[in-house]
């Protein structure tokens, strides 16, 4: 077997996806369910590898290392670096192969309250061997999404993070509140009513959310907003909250956005409004070249060779 | 028929309340089905309403006079005294009964945005006759609810207000995100946990609301919050966030809580948090005596009397 081939997957809530990797190429892919809706982690994976190598080893992050995943890999108190995470990995054996669990990351962040992160650690440190020059100096790194981060870098280590729940706030603001009725089915990508919603969240001075979110309804019925310019809207004003929130916090550092090219457009568009330094990265690529990152630290750990 | 004798309709989305009144007695009360859902507002009055005299007119406030009502009440532009909501009421004949429906208000809230109300106008005119201190110089009502309404009031007029989705926040964020999971069926009345939410939303600097909200979760996790605690100390940060950015946009005036004791306490506790000198009345009686003045004011129109 060759040394260098291994097995790398992000197993979330929802979704499996494997990569069979040889150095830089990814010979082959596979898919599979998410670890909230399987009893049986061992087989599932085995069934979505039964191609591959036998013995290649396998390099998991996300939900599978929870208490609901597979076998708990405990949360990694920052600051953390790379070495840091792949000595936490939790490594046991399934079958024929080795398996070893990306640990989650906990801090107390920048508001002094404990905060936690698992899956995007490993996005983290695929950014920072993206672009080296995160790897020195300061850093603020967004990765947006369900539960969004706010990660601070500093020479390589991550030093704390913040979550908000900007994703899941605008899904459930849409799906189950009357800001959301009449919008069904619609994609938030209008742009004047995007930027009306960065507008309303950054023009300060601003007022808080619960009482900007209801201009989403309220100029439907007196102004003459379109549907799909208040679908925006709305996802302009939790993005502009949740950006303004996070440069109101860490004021200085340029950012790095990590992330679906589709998420990161609208909060560069809002860092860029306050004048923030934007730079963007793949999130997937991060993802896979995270668990990449991984595996050469578990073998310059110098205990991997089986 | 006697001519003080009259019935008062509140009726709105999911509900009809009646109350047969003569003076400052109830002699009855009826319910009903919500205006969202009958079809046939006529028939649902003239049944809740069957045992009544047959000729006593109805004065109405709510979503009955909304575009999907029984027959639309136009927005009133403020500012807005109690004479000019009579003057607008519409009014015309069902079955033997005259009806009259208040109009719901419109204004450019403090944050510059369109705004509007329909039921809460007629609360604050029953506030304003409950309590004629407000009737004269510059006041601050809050009426807390799905939709809280934050009005301000210059001698007896309604000059503007704000609207706040608090309430419809917190539901959707308890039933439709990972800040609920583990809490349903629990109240959110631990004193301890709201008052966290209250101190983190109300102590600066502080974080933006999406950045707060994932504590609920986060302090689960690492800091064994109780699941009681939780979830009041979600509606602590939601009423937080909601009377922060009220009392940010006014600063100065003292403060008339208007609603359901439960639910105004907390907005009492988070106003005197921020030193604001406070008085509660209760919604219900606010809405009762908000439709006997409407029914006055017409009399004193000099046209109502058939």
């Amino acid at each position: 077997m060759s040394a260098d081939l291994f097995i790398a997957g992000d197993w979330g809530t929802s979704r499996l996806r494997l990569s069979l990797i040889r150095g830089d190429q990814v010979l082959a892919r596979a898919e599979g369910p998410g670890i909230g809706q399987t009893p049986d982690p061992a087989t599932v994976l085995a069934a979505a590898t039964a191609d591959w190598p036998e013995t290649t080893p396998v390099i998991l992050s996300g939900m599978v290392g929870s208490q609901i995943g597979w076998v708990e890999a405990p949360y990694l108190d920052c600051p953390a670096r790379t070495e840091d995470l792949a000595r936490a990995m939790v490594r046991f054996r399934s079958g024929h192969r080795d398996i070893a669990i990306a640990p989650g990351l906990a801090c107390r962040n920048l508001s002094d309250a404990p905060d936690v992160m698992r899956g995007e650690e490993t996005q983290i440190l695929g950014a920072m061997a993206l672009d080296p020059r995160l790897r020195t100096g300061r850093h603020l790194l967004a990765l947006p999404g369900t539960h969004s981060k706010w990660a601070r870098l500093e020479d390589g280590a991550v030093i704390d993070f913040q979550t908000s729940v900007s994703g899941e706030l605008f899904a459930a603001l849409r799906d189950h509140t009357v800001l959301g009725r009449g919008l069904e089915g619609l994609d938030p990508t209008d742009a004047e009513g995007f930027r009306l919603g960065l507008d309303r969240a950054l023009d300060g001075p601003h007022p808080s959310l619960p009482h900007l979110l209801f201009e989403v309804r309220s100029r439907r019925l007196r102004d003459d907003l379109s549907p799909a310019a208040a679908l925006a809207a709305l996802s302009g004003m939790v993005i502009g909250a949740d950006v303004a929130g996070a440069a109101a916090g860490v004021p200085d550092l340029p950012v790095t956005l990590v992330g679906a090219p589709g998420l990161t457009a609208g909060y560069a568009q809002a860092l860029e409004r306050l004048g923030r330094s934007v730079q963007t990265l793949d999130g997937d690529a991060a993802a896979l070249t995270g668990l990449r990152r991984l595996r050469q630290a578990l073998d310059q750990l110098g205990d991997t060779g089986r």
